[in-house]
């Protein structure tokens, strides 16, 4: 987001080192508000059934009809597991509870945090593409589409899920440049 | 943050459900900007040796006087671990590298995600008061001051590590109310 006028009281903003701090900041001169640009975190789930994992077919740009695992924007308010939840259930209508801890990724050269959970689901557990997903669907360990997923950190994670299961799953905290 | 005016043209915002959206953001009307707002990143570092851990005195607001572990805001353009990093060298002038990922903690009613790492640093390594810093000390487990610990956070961390250290360290995720 580009910060030209302050939020508080809409007066041009500098961009310039605040006392006490030792980078730069948008801030107000007016009412000397600082504005916080800050890394967001993204959270996902990882569900498997059988050596199977969902994944859904964004409908939604960017990576508009590629293949990734549930996932988004934290939002104010939740958990990082209960944002991981909804992203399941907003995109993939699944029902999921108790994750997993996985995989951390930051990813510093956009901002973003990577947070992804493991859930084991039931065979019979029903699933159905939500309003930013074209089609969800199991696919086997062997079947993955590997060219046509959406981003590095799912292909990196789902790699890391097939390397350790089941029994070497482990929580991961890694950095993609 | 008061959100009133749009940060990249100035105009009043509206408080509204934006288009394809299902929760109110704050919208301009005039160039169709949406202002997000999302959970923040804590990073921060259990720095031990012999059964010691690593606390520093706050000399700023919040919990003033109260201690701490070295901890701060994720800045954009950092990884979680390298935020950490640089917390304990601002925070107690300790250098550190190669942690390793112990506790996260989402606290939704404060939009604040708190991750925290573990370091053993050697016995004649060099620390001592950074600006926001009032003393940095080494607490053996049975000294820790438990009632001038300056957040529940690192008072949950100190007692999980204690609790598991050395054999047991494992990797937590936990919601504080």
């Amino acid at each position: 987001m580009t910060i030209k006028f302050c939020p508080n009281c809409g007066s041009s903003v500098t961009f310039k080192i605040p006392e006490g701090d030792n980078r730069k900041r948008h801030c107000c001169e007016n009412c000397n508000e600082i504005i916080y640009q800050n890394p967001k975190i993204v959270a996902g789930c990882i569900a498997h059934v059988e050596k199977k994992i969902l994944l859904c077919k964004r409908a939604i740009e960017p990576r508009k009809n590629f293949w990734t695992i549930p996932a988004g924007f934290l939002e104010n308010g939740e958990s990082i597991e209960n944002g991981a939840i909804r992203e399941t259930l907003e995109e993939a209508k699944l029902k999921v509870k108790e994750l997993k801890l996985f995989q951390i990724y930051s990813i510093p050269r956009i901002n973003q945090i990577y947070i992804i959970f493991l859930k084991e689901i039931n065979k019979d557990d029903s699933f159905s593409a939500g309003d930013e997903t074209y089609d969800v669907r199991l696919f086997s360990f062997d079947e993955i589409p590997w060219n046509q997923l959406a981003f590095q950190t799912v292909s990196n994670s789902i790699k890391n899920f097939i390397k350790d299961y089941p029994n070497n799953l482990k929580v991961y905290n890694d950095v993609l440049e």
